[in-house]
This record gives structure tokens, C-alpha cells and sequence, in this order.
């Protein structure tokens, strides 16, 4: 935003607003026609904090500048809005699936000044997993990757399998929220303490990714965390690297188990979760591509939107 | 204990008090010579409930009717109260370990009312994992058993390898720490409600033992417990016993692993627990027998005592 609280569009002519709405944060981009973010916000409303009937408002409220300067400019939407618990539930589309299944599977609303909003719907597999999605479908087909197999590391891990540009199938690893349940609420929190020293930190890590590699599973390794601090082979701040590692670990030994070993890695992640990651496909022999999170969500939105909008011009034709 | 809030002890003179004094719970029984449990009393004042210090006056006042009536009765104990949180921190013996090290490692302390304490010490695994156990031992010991696998379900399930009469080594798995977590704190108790049907809840546990045995672990099987009640394939009174299969599977799955296949498996257990390890077990080509946990655990007791006896015996001879 500039000083005057409005939008520079120095940048380019806004086409849309992209917004990701999930199960814990609510993020908004003022999107060019060449994919450029004019503008960007973010805050805590999620689903689990914006009660049933408030989406419009919270909606209006976060975005009012843009939709004042551009009234009538389209938002589209993805993630856990269009949930049962959401603003407004739009039916999963069923694997395998590509972006005309994806783009067709959308559902429109009108905001009260005058904005269509269209919302992706997810994806579930077609198996007896009965694997569900939201969100992760619009960065994938942000990637534009022909044949790939795509890791969306996150509280719902999600694990991909692209052939001639569709979803064929995928699947989930609890990772995150394991994780948070392991430091928050287990006992092995107890003997816990923050890492301090990212060179410790990180070799902690490893040792979890190591132990994972045994096969002896989460219900014996994850007890270690404790043993080892007791036994003084760990400090407290080795405790929760190792449990990440060790997490991380487990989860891409039993997914490479599940995807085709042939098709090339692309790790849709930043940050630490994105070095974490790379580096422990990297210890079992594997190679990542990394992708930006946030980019491919927009370029996702931007791909559904085209689509949409040139079938529209075929479809009056 | 009779109308007049004393002991009956038609069933035999009282030799000692038992205590299982563990993280939730202290339960002490009055013992015959002959083993018989003459009384027995309960209650929650585990060592998360009782602050350092007051172990002295919790024991005395649990027991005084049996302190009062027996002026001086040897008071046997094992379990978390030797532990560095507990009463008195009695050091882990290392495996292997049979009754000669284990009896020689209790510590003694005296109640101010006159009776000696004897504090059994728990025992530590002489490699790489440093695992610990502290109550389990005295479990084990009472078996008496010279070759077995023997298997402790609980918060943090033991499985020990024995050989010649002594615990060669052994490994914990955290089964009913995750079963607490993903039914407390995990998405998964979102779409969760009480099981109501014995029969429904045994099929369900068995879709978990099933689903562990696919060997897909932890991360993804437990979000099946989700997916399965949005499609439709399980109930929301299925969540919770699919989980406690899947757990107990995994740990079984995982355990045989790791202990010699030639030996019995006995099982440490009694209710529902025992018959759905049981169950598990024999889902996966084994057979079990089962062991009472309180009579073991008196009997391992009395083992403890009675070789003391005999080797202060030897010595003042």
C-alpha cells in the first residue's frame, strides 16, 4: 500500500483479487494481468476463527480497499473456504483430474457490492483412501508440470502424482500436526527446551531423518527424543529438531514407497520447512526442485481464471 | 476392609504392604505370606499429583489403618516413585538384569511411624537407545518365566526379551500416549463420537490392526480415520477404535520386528486392552498367553523380598 492507505498499481491494471483462505490464516493478493502482486495482506481469520455468516464481512473488510479504487473486480478463492465448514461448499472433484475438471468443479457468488467470487473446489482420490484436498490443487496447477510428483509439506502434508498435466492421485501425512501434538501436548515436551544453535539444530534433525531410515516407526523412535536427553546423548534443544527430522523422515520414506519412482520431485515449500525437506530427500538419494508457495497459488488462480474465461469465449462463439 | 474400617485378615498374617506407585496412579495392597491379597486400596495421587515432599504423608495416611493394626510392616514399592520426579531416585540397573541385580539395586528409606520402605529400581537398556522402564521389571520378575517375549500394553507399552530368567533387553513404544493425543488434541476427534456398539467397535478396530499391517505408517493411516467418515466408509463412532487398531498394530507390526521369533509371547494385561493386543496378535500369525498385571506385580514383589531374605541369610551365616 502506498501512504494514502491506497494501492500503487504502478505495477500493472489489477485483473483479480487471489485469495487463499485456509483452516488458520486468510491471505489476499491485488493480481496484474502479468501475474504481478500489486498488493498483498494477511491475518488470522480463518475458518476455525470466522464464525458461520461473518466470511462477507471479514471478506469486504480485509480487501475494502481494493474493491473501492476497482469495484466489480473478481476474487477467486481457494482452500478451506469451500469447505463444509466454510463460507459455502463446493463438491470435490474426483482424481484423476486436470484444470478443465478443476476450472469446471467451481462455484460463483456475488459479493454485495457488486464482486463475482469464484471458489476452486478440492479434490479427492477416487480409491478407498477417499484422500481429500483443498487449496494444494490451485498451487499444483500453478506449476504447469507435465509429469511430476509434487510435495506441499504443511500440517496436512499432501504428496501428488502429476502424468500429462492431472492430478492422477495423491496422499496425506499428518507431519505438522504430529509434530505439534508431540512438543505441545506428549510427554516428550517435558525435557523439551527451544533450539538455540541452528548448526546443533540442524544435526539434530539429521538424527531424526536417521532414525527414521531404521523402520522402527514413530511409536518407538519418538520416545528416543526422551531416552536420549536422559542418557545425555541429546541436549533439550536437540529435542524438537529431532522429532522434526525424525517426522519428516518417516513421512517421505513411506510416500516414496507410494509414488513412481521415475517421475522428478518438486518441493512446493520455503523457508526452513523447504531446507528441512529438500535436505532429507537429499539423505535418501533423491533431488528436489523447490517452488514457491505463495507464486504458484497465484499463478494456479490466474491458470483457472484463463481457462474459464476462454472456454466461456468458445462456449458464446 | 471390614464394617469397622480394618483389615480382614482371616485370609492369612500380613508379611508386607505392595505399593504400585506410578505417574497417575498409587495402589497398595496388604500381603500374605502365601501371596494372597488380603486388602487393597486405590486412588489417584499419582507423581503428577504429588508434590515433593508429601510422598511421606500420602503413603501414611492411604495406609494408616493397615500402619496402625501392623506397627512396623516392611512396605514394598516400584514404579515411577523411584524415579528423579518421584520420592526418592533409586539409579536404573543396566541389562541384562535378573532378580540378583534387580534386588540389589533397591534403596531403603523408614516411615517415621517405624516401617522400612524398599524401593525396587527400574531398569535401563545397556546400548544406543538408553530405553527405561520403571514398575515394569517388577512385573516381569513375577512371571518367573526363563524364556519369553513378554509384552506391557499401556501409556508407554514395553516389550522385554527374556532369557534365562533375566530381562536381556527391551523397547517401549508410545501407544496409549498417541492414542490420548490423536483423541484429544488431533483434527481426527473433530468428526469423532463414543463408540455405543461393542460389536461395530471391534470391526473397526480391526480396520485399524488391517491398515497397520499395509505397513503405510502412522502419518497417513491415522487420516483415514477422517477421510473414511467424509466418505462415508466409517462412522463417527468408528474414529476411535480404528485409531486404538491402528496403534496397537503398528506397535505389534513394528515390535516383532525387532524381539526374537522364537520365543511365547506373554501378555501383561486384563480387560479390553487384553483382548484387542490379543486379538492383534493373533490378526498377524501369533498366539499369546496372558498374565493378570496386579498378580504379577505382587508376585514380583515377594521375589524381590524373599531373595533379599535368603541372601541376607547366606551372609549372616
Amino acid at each position: 500500500m502506498n501512504d494514502k492507505g491506497r494501492p500503487d498499481i504502478g505495477a500493472g491494471h489489477p485483473i483479480c483479487i487471489a485469495v487463499d483462505w485456509g483452516t488458520t490464516r486468510f491471505r489476499a493478493h491485488l493480481v496484474a494481468e502479468d501475474g504481478t502482486l500489486i498488493d498483498s495482506i494477511a491475518s488470522d481469520d480463518g475458518m476455525s476463527s470466522v464464525s458461520d455468516g461473518a466470511f462477507e464481512g471479514v471478506l469486504s473488510g480485509m480487501c475494502s480497499a481494493w474493491l473501492g479504487r476497482f469495484p466489480g473486480i473478481p476474487i477467486l478463492m481457494a482452500g478451506m473456504v469451500g469447505s463444509r465448514n466454510g463460507w459455502k461448499e463446493v463438491p470435490y472433484v474426483s482424481c484423476p483430474a486436470g484444470l478443465p475438471e478443476i476450472a469446471g468443479g467451481m462455484v460463483s457468488l456475488q459479493l454485495a457490492s457488486g464482486s463475482p467470487i469464484h471458489i476452486v473446489p478440492g479434490l479427492t482420490t477416487d480409491d478407498a483412501a477417499a484422500d481429500v484436498m483443498r487449496g494444494e490443487e490451485t498451487q499444483i496447477l500453478g506449476l504447469g508440470a507435465s509429469d511430476a510428483v509434487v510435495i506441499l509439506p504443511g500440517t496436512h502434508s499432501k504428496w501428488a502424482v502429476i502424468r500429462a498435466g492431472r492430478v492422477e492421485t495423491f496422499r496425506t501425512f499428518m507431519t505438522g500436526e504430529f509434530y505439534s501434538l508431540l512438543t505441545h501436548h506428549s510427554v516428550l515436551r517435558l525435557l523439551a527446551e527451544p533450539p538455540t544453535d541452528d548448526f546443533a539444530a540442524r544435526a539434530a534433525s539429521r538424527l531424526g531423518v536417521a532414525a527414521a531410515a531404521t523402520g522402527g516407526g514413530l511409536l518407538n523412535l519418538a520416545f528416543h527424543a526422551r531416552t536420549g536427553v536422559l542418557a545425555g546423548r541429546l541436549k533439550p534443544q536437540d529435542v524438537e529438531p529431532y522429532l522434526s527430522g525424525l517426522l519428516i523422515g518417516e513421512e517421505i520414506a513411506k510416500a516414496r514407497r507410494l509414488v513412481p519412482p521415475d517421475l522428478p520431485l518438486m518441493l512446493v515449500a520455503d523457508g526452513v520447512i523447504a531446507d528441512h525437506y529438500r535436505e532429507a530427500v537429499e539423505a535418501t538419494g533423491g533431488t528436489v526442485s523447490l517452488v514457491d508457495p505463495e507464486r504458484t497459488f497465484v499463478d494456479g488462480l490466474l491458470r483457472i481464471a484463463r481457462h474459464n474465461k476462454e472456454t466461456a469465449h468458445v462456449r458464446s462463439r
